[in-house]
């Protein structure tokens, strides 16, 4: 990588980086005044070729993704959005173009501000990894825990489940259906709005990125209960319910991740002041399950007791760290 | 990777994430408590496998360099440690447990908390990556900008210049030379009480990471001013100006890079109390150059004018970012 194609890079990230506190990108830290009474809710995900998208996938979408996961952690604890950091590998400059137009496109979307980073040259050849650290801000203890949900309350999902699978799927060349569900995986939408109408209702509160099960019994962990989760009511998109509708579906669906909806759990009874919540923001809220005492996950349908699949969702621990 | 590699790499951070805003690193986000009154300054370093360290290299001294590079930058801004976000690809658990000890050794060391992060599975056999990113506070307004520098003011250096480069050079066997340099480049010292200390002081201050010249020259331009250094004020440690102390080695030294000293500019008059700062620190100042009217970079020495050398350090231009 030579220096020309590394500067030209840079200048086109210092023409996103119009926020005073980056500096320009010209010095050792960006420096924020943050607002001011607020926590700050930072997370950091990484991805790496070949294991979180495929060297074929165009790289605005890899923009795009990368920032819309890290905000969707952020979504998960009701935060406003201060500003983020990139860490990127150099590669083909031509693609690192492409690049940085997905991401202009991701910022301006959520309107969140690019406030630093760093830029390596990687090992010609082998395969790069990004990182991204987001940062947000909640009013002083306005943040859900995942561990917060008490036996009794509701398990609740925002949107739909299992387009996103579905998607990669179809992405793959695996099965065939419409691109709305390819766009899912590729363009997931932070539920920003949601979260924060959301945050100051609810026991607990996470996103849904490993998959619908994985996520709830996780949930469940943290809180000390059990949960039960009703499959017949977890909310399918029209799109994807056409592709196949029965309990095999149903499980493919809660166990596929990259969903990046909302999943809390709620005390009953005020059902419809969160419902009223959901005309606004143009999304469902749905509830889909329960926390009792005990612990584990339990799934039924119409039919019965539904056995638990093989694998719930990606098990990879590290994800579910901030 | 399976499972429990990657279970067991994170009960090891788990170990470390003692501080509350981690959330045992079982949540989505960290959630913190700035320090109320302050600027946030936020950095984010990545270093890469056979770019920014060897693969023979230890792995508690990789967890140190990226700690402490980052460190540096928060050093540069006169910044209070606030915590540090890691993103992690897993690789050999021998080699990963290692480095969570280095880990604990460095945020021991700065007394900084890891706060969450990020753990990938890379793609086996293939060079990882890691990121950091560090967060501090500073009273508002009080982190100096690498571009304050003005004509007249001089230009300062902490420590000593040209250990790291010759420690790499004597690590790789091209030489032969003491531990003490080896350990100069692979367990650098942040100059955070340093930093505190100068930032109400300094008109412009940055860390010298890509090499004394190249760092000034940039501390210049971004000042909109000339530079002009005296090689012969460059202080050496006695180590390294046992190993040569002619005009060509002090112009290795001041192009090596990673020697993670402060590098600052102050009005003139001010020497008797910025030197009274260092002893507090057990640290030097030492007044290298000069600012002037004008641009660019000039050396000279006893003997007269000094040729730039074609190299004035590490040119990638990325890792001078925030």
């Amino acid at each position: 990588m030579g220096l020309s194609a590394e500067t030209a890079f840079i200048e086109r990230l210092r023409a996103l980086a119009t926020h005073p506190a980056a500096r320009g990108l010209r010095d050792d830290a960006a420096v924020l005044t943050p607002p001011a009474g607020r926590d700050l809710v930072l997370t950091h995900d990484m991805i790496v070729e070949g294991v979180h998208y495929l060297p074929s996938d165009s790289p605005a979408d890899v923009a795009w993704k990368l920032v819309a996961v890290n905000l969707s952690d952020l979504a998960a604890k009701g935060a406003e959005l201060t500003g983020v950091l990139l860490g990127y590998s150099l590669g083909d400059p031509a693609w690192d173009a492409v690049f940085v137009g997905g991401l202009a496109e991701v910022l301006a979307r959520f309107k969140v501000p690019l406030l630093g980073g760093d830029t390596v040259s990687g090992r010609p050849g082998t395969p790069r990894s990004f990182g991204l650290t987001a940062i947000g801000s909640v009013a002083p203890g306005g943040a859900p825990s995942r561990g917060g949900a008490r036996p009794g309350d509701m398990l609740w999902v925002s949107g739909t489940i299992g387009d996103a699978g579905a998607g990669l799927r179809i992405a793959l060349g695996e099965i065939a259906g419409p691109d709305s569900l390819i766009r899912a995986y590729r363009r997931p939408e932070p539920r920003l709005a949601a979260g924060i109408a959301l945050a100051p209702r609810v026991g607990a509160m996470a996103d849904v990125s490993d998959g619908l099960l994985i996520d709830a019994a996780r949930m469940a962990d943290a809180s000390g209960c059990a949960v039960e989760i009703d499959l017949d009511r977890v909310p399918l998109s029209p799109a994807l319910a056409t592709l196949g509708n029965d309990r095999r579906a149903r499980l493919a669906a809660v166990t596929a991740g990259d969903d990046y909806e909302l999943l809390f759990a709620a005390a009953p009874g005020g059902h419809e002041a969160l419902l009223g919540l959901c005309k606004p923001l143009a999304l469902t809220l749905t509830p889909v399950g329960r926390f009792t005492e005990g612990s584990g996950l339990t799934v039924f349908d119409a039919e019965g007791a539904v056995p638990l699949p093989a694998r719930l969702g990606y098990e990879h621990e590290g994800d579910r760290q901030g």
